[in-house]
């Protein structure tokens, strides 16, 4: 079956039959996976040994161990040696594009980590090629060997094309067709321009009502706890972005649901550890929180998985059934699709996993059909990732630079105050820092006796006539050379920091010469280089080789000095997280949202 | 407002921007209730006084109490004197019919019990009146001031025309017609065949697939731990009955929600204080459990509301919180419908209610309106009562009698053997029981000595060229005279039962002249009669004056010496229920589903 998708598995209405038939005894399973515990995401109990009886790739019934003997013999029976049978999990968002692979790359990574179902918000795409990279993701999507479901990007571009030039502009007329034509679109994406939303942005509240005025949900993105009223009242339901115990308890009351983000404790994204404290101290009810991954590189993406959050929740004081129900019922529950997944009831859809006591995930069905046995990926999957959609030709060639553009400010000619970008882990918001510089007759000794850094963003979607725009980094570390990505969040630009012109023209033009990447260059060469030629975004290889080049690239990121992780550095254009950030339209003061010079008295 | 109904509240998509600006304190609140603790049903935890802030008939934000002081000042303002604020009460399961009364007239009972959303399965007038008497109350609930939701009656007729002559039939093809055409219809009513569902019935399964295929769930109906399996995995989703602690428990492990059922303790369907103990004795989760109401008569509705279930679970165990949770926040889940209901989020519809400690519904919000106050309808109530739908004239003319039916048996013309209905309470499963009896030249000396009524259904849909079932009653207890009924599950033909034929024929044509209704007839006398003129099934008073008919009809068929209640009796020719019912083809063994003779050796 090289042909493994969502779609292997028939709608329950054209098998309510024959499923009722093979739980009554008449007809034979497919499947009975015999002596396995039972791990209830309904009850939130761990049961004794039974058996589970698959048809179709659903669930027919759970039996007593050794039930199946006396049935119409199962085509196969499998073995569980009293290992615990969960549902798979359910990630109730994620962004595919931050692990730089395909949806059915992706795939690979969700099985091995027992997550067979993803809500996934193909904003960044979204942001470079509109429409048509959203719907190329989704038929990337349907060939998966996943069940993804989209959340519709709902803020594309992030701000204004005052403020910067985007690759897409997604109105709530295209977010409506969206809506319509693909019903996979369950969700309205993270509502990330929360102060807009609670100002009563027009455009903002058009967006939602395509959602409401559908029943669709809608999910949110917030920081602060006096937004939340607000907030929720235009309608938003969801949000993973609680980054501690009293906003998550602000959200969980105002009746959106609490998705906890666990990632990396390197990065800035592990959020779940202080949210948690709504439920751990603060003495909320867990039934509305779930647990999410949000963003994960393609090499934390494999060690950090949703399974690896469960195990998380279960360290900060959940019981193993609370959390592992968090991690699959609450986020189906939370779309209306508990029916069809997340827990072992009838009819769902036969996605299981099977757990060590310390819920370490060996064995991964997908649809009935074992895609993971002893944490490794089986022939069937192997033949399934084969079969992988290819991006059309205008994915391809999503960069288009100006002419050649100049990568470094003009040197000051004389005493000036520098407009800087502070640079400090972890590297979300940046500080605002006026620096004074003498004059010089070379950049050189003014970037080291400052701590400064070129910064530079050129845009690349072929919609200006050359917009560049200068900045300086300040305490980025770089000693030597250049780095560059053209996943610049989230008008994707290219964003190149350097030292030197010469190095940071190398860095663009390997960039541009693959379509896009991120990349690391010291004296005149490339040390790594992450190739991501599908719209700039993803590499077209499979999730262990995107991983391979990923630590390639950080150890070279860590080497060349940088203080904070490349995807903070990637965020440095995001012109709506406070203070300071640069587009290709240059300097952005945010919450002004208002452009400044790179020198104050130029 | 006279006219205040379900709409009078706009949709959220209309109101985000107004909502976010109350809350946000640019706009004023029409209405701020201050002094409040908040029962949150989404963490379960009542909070410390505050304030909510309501505008357009939905809730803008939660605040600390006196907030609105610093703000546009708010049309009006209610002191809630330190009670406890809570979400009105969803009732995930019940039959309008079963309370003898229009929507709009159910919607008084609801109000004052603190329900302000109810989800209806109108199976009876469907049963009469095929898809136009779902229509007449889909059209009746859209003007009553409560919001009335659909589960489409997925069962009618209960059996086929064989066993019985129902006025209903709806096929595959009505059901999804009615999906597609009542935005309300939200689910599949209960589907009561459970024994064909689970052997596979086309029939069935097509119904079943036509809720499936709409993404709309499918309400359930079964008894027996042995079928659950093969129940829940033909997709059923929910079920009301439940009726101990292990089937209880079997079907939330199975994926279906349970809806545990409290009802007056005097009658069998109070089966929460078993079921519950799923929860309180063998450890699940409550978060999949809600609490519904099901059938309730004019009187019983009054008293035994949903919110006196809260209190039950309460009593049996559950926190207050938990409970109020089961019995709103639960059942808008269940059916997909939180963020519009079930909780004090943002947005929502602001139905409320203000509660005592105890949780005593003392005022209720309907859409921000006070409906409620003190336990007395307001003047604003009063007003939309008066703005009662009308139902069509066909809805008053179904009692269709065959000429000058024959009421009693032959008289056997030698010994023989009856097989009799045997009565014993609780008046469900109605027990086969053979009696012997001698010829004579009268029934009276018969019926006297071997504990016997006659009991006799005439088909009252004009459907059949005058189409009488005769049986027999053991131990009905039935001193003297008649009882008769046009709501006879579930096809609503005449069910007479009586120790002579005048006062059988009294009783018959009592309902006949009434166009339906349920009577007591002694001495040539009708000693009590509620008049049930629509469909034969619904009165069109008001829910009081029915509720005082409904008290003098108990009382006079108490004192009848009837050993079941009326609502019993109504079930005998329910021919789903075993082990021997009548209908009007005769009597019926289930679960053989074949139609026996009256005598054995005729």
């Amino acid at each position: 079956m090289s042909n493994l998708t969502r779609f292997s598995v028939a709608p329950l209405h054209a098998l309510t039959r024959r499923l009722a038939a093979v739980a009554s005894g008449r007809e034979a399973a497919d499947l009975v996976i015999t002596d396995a515990r039972m791990l209830s995401t309904y009850s939130e109990r761990i049961s004794a040994p039974k058996e589970i009886w698959l048809v179709g790739g659903r669930i027919a019934a759970i039996k007593p161990s050794g039930a199946h003997k006396a049935a119409p013999a199962p085509r196969a029976v499998y073995d569980a040696k009293g290992g615990i049978l969960a549902p798979g999990l359910v990630d109730p968002h994620i962004h595919i594009e931050s692990s730089m692979v395909t949806a059915c790359a992706y795939a690979e990574a969700a099985l091995l980590n027992g997550t067979t179902t993803i809500f996934c918000d193909s904003h960044e795409i979204g942001n470079v090629m509109d429409v048509a990279g959203i719907q190329a993701m989704l038929e990337d999507a349907r060939l998966a060997p996943l069940s993804i479901y989209l959340t519709v990007p709902s803020t594309v571009p992030a701000t204004s094309p005052e403020l910067e030039t985007a690759g897409g502009d997604l109105t709530p007329e295209k977010i409506g067709a969206i809506f319509d034509q693909w019903p996979e679109a369950v969700a309205l994406g993270e509502k990330m321009d929360f102060v807009p939303v609670v100002m009563g942005d027009p455009r903002s509240h058009a967006i939602i009502a395509e959602a409401l005025k559908r029943n669709r949900p809608v999910s949110g993105h917030i920081y602060g706890r006096e937004l939340v009223g607000a907030y929720a009242a235009a309608g938003v339901t969801d949000t993973h972005e609680a980054v501690d115990r009293d906003i998550a308890d602000d959200l969980v009351d105002a009746g959106v649901w609490v998705f906890l983000r666990g990632g990396n404790p390197a990065t800035p994204w592990n959020s779940i550890e202080q949210a948690i404290k709504a439920i751990t101290e603060l003495g909320a009810s867990h039934k509305r929180f779930c647990l999410c991954t949000d963003d994960r590189d393609a090499d934390d993406l494999l060690s950090f998985g949703l399974d690896w959050v469960v195990r998380e929740a279960v360290r900060l004081g959940m019981s193993r059934e609370m959390a592992w129900s968090m991690g699959s019922l609450h986020g189906a529950t939370r779309f209306g699709m508990d029916g069809e997944m997340g827990g072992l009831g009838g009819g769902r859809r036969a996605d299981l996993v099977l757990l060590s006591d310390d819920l370490d995930v060996h064995n991964t069905w997908y649809g009935g059909e074992l895609v993971v046995e002893n944490k490794a990926v089986t022939p069937l999957l192997e033949a399934a990732l084969s079969n992988r959609y290819l991006y059309p030709p205008a994915a391809y060639t999503t960069v288009h630079l100006p002419g050649r553009p100049k990568l470094v400010p003009d040197l000051p000619n004389q005493k000036t105050t520098v407009n800087a970008i502070g640079i400090e882990m972890p590297g979300i918001a940046l500080p605002h820092r006026k620096i004074e510089i003498d004059a010089a007759n070379d950049w050189s000794s003014i970037l080291q006796s400052n701590a400064l850094t070129f910064v530079t963003v050129v845009e690349r979607h072929g919609k200006s006539d050359g917009s560049v725009g200068h900045g300086l980094l300040h305490e980025f570390g770089l000693k030597e050379g250049a780095v560059a990505s053209s996943v610049g969040h989230d008008s994707h630009n290219i964003i190149i920091a350097g030292t030197n012109e010469a190095d940071m023209e190398l860095a663009l033009h390997t960039i541009s010469d693959g379509n896009g990447g991120i990349v690391v260059v010291r004296e005149g060469k490339v040390q790594a280089f992450v190739p991501l030629p599908i719209a700039g975004l993803l590499s077209d290889k499979r999730v262990g080789e995107v991983a391979e080049q990923n630590r390639v690239l950080k150890a070279a990121w860590q080497e060349a000095g940088c203080t904070i992780p490349y995807m903070g550095f990637n965020l440095i254009p995001l012109s709506v997280i406070p203070e300071i950030r640069i587009t290709d339209k240059g300097l952005v003061k945010v919450p002004e949202m208002e452009l400044i010079p790179l020198y104050d008295n130029a």
